[in-house]
């Protein structure tokens, strides 16, 4: 509905990834006049849309503007890297480590393009985020400038303009500043900020959450229930994020509170279907083979255990969550022993942060 | 779900309205074996009560338990209220300051009973929130061992037992907790606090922000707005509550998120279905009389217009609300105002507390 868009410096924009989120973007920057190349590793894809401007895989029904590219299923070349303002990831977590690795050497810290990361979730084998296995990969420099953005914004409805907003955070803030500049147009407002380790946590647990409230909905649980357990989840994710290192007002924001309430209120979310059904007394497996494959929330959740025993923080909802995917707990009687907890102080926090932000602060060159 | 109750101390309470959160709150109360007095202004729901164990006015499906005694019309005296542990006050904030007047000489600060507030808003005259009303007609000393309890409950929820959760703050935190041992059930959770400003201030101005989110949804906006919609006017009460003195974390609380996420999800909330008519088309007046009476959120917005002024913190999406309400404001030129601000900093916080904290303090004789 808002009417006129807002202009900004045309850039080339090379997006990495041409599932569902890369595509919406690649879309809402290819209608801001940006320059936009969208990388698949799928040979049929990148033939298909360029020949009809549709993506074969996903968001079937939309048709993308002219002024953006399919490129693939080779990985861009140094070349293609070197004429780009902007780097967007739209690759899955688990795929990042690989391809940075390989576009390190392809990338001239002289002239660097703007990196920005739009995948949620932590690394299962090693339990990293986004923003430690930049600092691996590319070294603590490029880190430190990398962008990230998240929210609460499914695909299908940003393709159609329907107003949206997001986080966007670096760790430096003039970079997430023209991150927000590439973006920001009325109906996709870019929402600045300089904790991109609490942007990046909330974007991963949130899935775990999603779960847990899908359970509930499945027991029959109505709406006192539901914002008290959204509530308490976010309450959990703050606890976790601070113990981390994040600032527990991080969570407050669209990628907190936005994408959580999104995630945790909505039947079309795959996290929420898995606890759901669940609730409606399924079993595990059959609920991921019905589904295809695995909901990011699932593998998260087993993570997300090794986080919290590291740093020593109290998270019974995720807890309880793990108990019911990986320990064959009784969904009932994991519920009972959730509210027979003793009454508790609101929004305890722990007093200072643990393990991982201090491993990733090393390799930040910050400790 | 949960089975087995916890027992705490009997008390006996007295609580003042037979409204639809009073009534509610007397059956939790006497379902956990205390001894319980619901005062009434209506002779007849008092006659009723005591012969049907059924309320005439509100929950009428419900037979309450059988040691909840009706009293009234007269205000109790100073017998019954000597006689009493716990004062719960179940009235709207218009009508706290007459009836704590009124009461007032009957309480004697050497044995004073646990003064619990449950209504949500600002006095309308004066601004003021319930903790001032309680200073200026009781004093200090009684202001600061008040406790109040809000959070995500509709009523005909807890009259059934649905798992329920509410924050339960004071200035004196032992207080809250005394007041979390008379309610805490595993059906029913209690999570104290320090910050009963943050508590009131969340629970009046999410009257406001449901009216802005009925509105979002009327025009037709999807789950992305929403999500948007929500997180940004949490941001914005978390704002106005940090001018006015309320800790930011306070707003992650279960009267803070958790209850502005019950009333902007839910269509049978009042304010929500003000703005969702007006998103319709319907004109205020028309809605007004359908309903029977102004939804609070109505007259909140007008008292944090003057709020906000006098606090000069920013708060464009009440400042919309209270443009469609009583200024004419056109709704589609106004969502387009407000998609069209420049990209802003999130979180940006005051930097110090404004003058209505200064008057509180100085009637709490902490300043």
């Amino acid at each position: 509905m808002p009417s006129s868009s807002v202009s900004h410096p045309k850039c080339n924009i090379l997006v990495l990834g041409a599932g569902n989120f890369g595509s919406c973007l690649a879309d809402h920057l290819g209608d801001s006049d940006h320059n936009v190349c969208m990388w698949s590793r799928s040979a049929e894809l990148v033939k298909t849309f360029n020949e009809t401007h549709q993506n074969p895989e996903c968001l079937q029904d939309h048709v993308f503007p002219d002024n953006i590219k399919a490129i693939g299923p080779e990985l861009p070349s140094a070349d293609v890297i070197k004429g780009m303002d902007v780097l967007l990831f739209a690759i899955p977590t688990e795929g990042v480590r690989e391809t940075l690795t390989a576009l390190r050497p392809h990338l001239d810290e002289g002239h660097l393009p703007l990196l920005i990361f739009v995948n949620k979730g932590i690394e299962i084998a090693t339990r990293s985020l986004t923003l430690e296995i930049i600092a691996d990969t590319c070294g603590p420099q490029i880190a430190k400038v990398a962008t990230f953005i998240s929210g609460p914004s499914f695909a299908k409805e940003i393709v159609r303009r329907q107003p949206t907003s997001v986080s966007v955070a670096s760790m430096s803030e003039p970079h997430a500043e023209r991150a927000s500049e590439v973006f920001h147009q009325p109906w996709f407002r870019c929402y600045t900020g300089g904790d991109p380790v609490g942007i990046e946590l909330a974007g991963a647990l949130k899935n775990v959450y999603a779960i847990a409230t899908g359970v509930s909905e499945g027991l029959g649980f109505e709406n006192n229930t539901r914002a008290m357990l959204i509530t308490r989840c976010l309450s959990e994710m703050t606890r976790i994020g601070a113990a981390y290192g994040a600032s527990p007002l991080t969570f407050l924001s669209l990628a907190g509170v936005g994408d959580l309430f999104l995630t945790c209120s909505s039947p079309t979310s795959r996290n929420y279907t898995v606890g759901y059904r669940l609730g409606k007394g399924e079993q595990l497996d059959d609920i991921i083979r019905s589904l295809g494959s695995v909901a990011e929330g699932v593998t998260t959740t087993k993570a997300l255990r090794k986080v919290v025993d590291e740093l020593g923080v109290d998270a019974p909802i995720a807890t309880a969550v793990y108990g019911i995917l990986y320990e064959g707990k009784n969904l009932q009687e994991t519920v009972q022993g959730l509210m027979s907890l003793p009454p508790l102080r609101e929004l305890d926090l722990p007093e200072q942060a643990g393990g991982p932000v201090k491993r990733l602060m090393q390799k930040l060159a910050l400790s």
